[in-house]
């Protein structure tokens, strides 16, 4: 008899703003949720609002599945469009949790949190992709290394279909 | 036109044994894995061998989802059967958010670490069932209070699907 | 030029009860914060109240240095008496921080939290010892051994003086 | 008679390269332990090498005290002129730990590591100094907003005297 295999499918985290987000950076996040559910991946992200809630409302509005990362301990934090919610209970650390949980990252804005979630993937060497025009760090690092290690340079994509074109791209090289 | 909206599965964490795990431990864990699967919950673990291994197996194998929430951050460290990996990054102080990322605990043998994940469920009031007779120390503290502030006892089941049962039926009161 | 070197004190952890300290406890914990520093040792805690309170208490007037490792991430919510504040903002998963951040571990009274951190330094092999007579966890895991590995027995002393001098005793050996 | 008062003393934050560190960033760091020591203020540090080290170095041999939050969770990890070691285990993720534990920040030369605690810092409002000329992400975003939200300026200072005194000062205001 055949042994049963799973193929653990390919985990793609979005950060971006939480409360403070643009309406182009929402618009943003929910064409990549869409992108990620059409290619068959699993979207990761920091379960809260903003980019991260309507990243997961473009997944689950599209067939895909959604797992939110949160601070908190209670499961009432996570957004409504996280199909599971992991509850860290750590606080902010979580962005490395979200970093690490990741086969590749997509930036759409976002603020000091979100950089740090980058930081934490280009220490790791994961493929990040900010999207351009969406503001934020993801406008302001995106084209850069951060630091001069030069490890990865944060990489740019004009819209959510490119950016995770280049992910799934990367995973297969 | 009608609101999508996303009802979170329950999520039902398995704990116990890593690696050096009984036949009769190994066994229970299967059938609780296909239990969590039948009640059409998400299987949370540690998402390494043992105990976490043979439930993912059992959910698997009876069309379940798992979740592997591992101490380490790469993902070549979670057992086959995840089908999505949280690689936190923090050693064992992952087993809090393993039982914060519960809605219900099951404990089948195990050792101190399980009981580390059984103390964070009592703290946070969580159900924890422990399945009598597969030994360690599910056998040595079910029926106890961990402390004498005498939270929440841990309860005891004599098989997978009673100790699901019991889960199901305390999310519904 | 002889070359300095910085002999790093014996880091001492104490645990026990955090609000609902009991008369016995806060003395006896006091008691132990007083002999580590008459040892020389750096007394290391979870830098809240009841048992964390008195043995830094105990300490501080007594000579020593006090180190309290909180789940918060502001300075404030630490007792008085520590004289350097760890805020770890990671919540109760700082239990693991405790443990490991002891030579030694010595805990009186106490409930689940301070359980899971026997518990913690019972899996790294530390030396803990529990109080006779102060009650709680440090009463009903006394002389035991959590988990049927058997790796380190859960020691005990009639008081203070004598927990401090299983610990010392054990690290020169 | 009069109660015994701890007044907890200043704890500042020393950031930056870990292994590939300039001559000219472990100079600085080594006389920023030594400021540090002068103002009579307690060092934290991530407890690993390089300007870490070399900071810990430079307080220790001015009679400061020199504390390490390493990610580790055993304590031979740590730089030798650590008085006090805290072994997180959660790997990274400290980098918020080390910000939190600081009442303000001192960074000198860095790779991404040191601009995650920058962030860290940044997220949390606390006072953040960069030192002039000492290379790495010090010199890369020395005087600037990390994001858009302009919450606090990363400032910058000509040596570690001057560095000091700006964290200093902002304590008192």
């Amino acid at each position: 008899m055949a042994r049963l295999t799973v193929v653990r499918k390919l985990q793609i985290a979005v950060i971006g703003y939480n409360k403070e987000c643009s309406e182009i950076a929402s618009k943003m996040a929910y064409d990549v949720g869409r992108e990620i559910a059409a290619a068959g991946a699993v979207l990761v992200c920091g379960g809260l609002g903003g980019v991260m809630e309507s990243a997961c409302k473009g997944a689950k509005e599209n067939g895909g599945t959604t797992l939110g990362i949160i601070p908190q301990e209670e499961f009432s934090y996570a957004n409504e469009f996280c199909d599971i919610v992991v509850c860290t209970g750590i606080g902010f650390a979580r962005d490395f949790i979200v970093a690490s949980s990741a086969d590749g990252i997509i930036a759409v804005g976002g603020g000091v949190g979100t950089l740090i979630e980058m930081g934490a993937g280009y220490m790791n060497k994961k493929t990040v992709v900010a999207i351009s025009g969406t503001g934020g760090v993801a406008e302001k690092y995106g084209g850069k290394y951060l630091d001069e290690r030069n490890h990865v340079r944060i990489l740019t994509a004009p819209d959510a279909s490119a950016a995770v074109k280049i992910i799934l791209e990367k995973k297969k090289s």
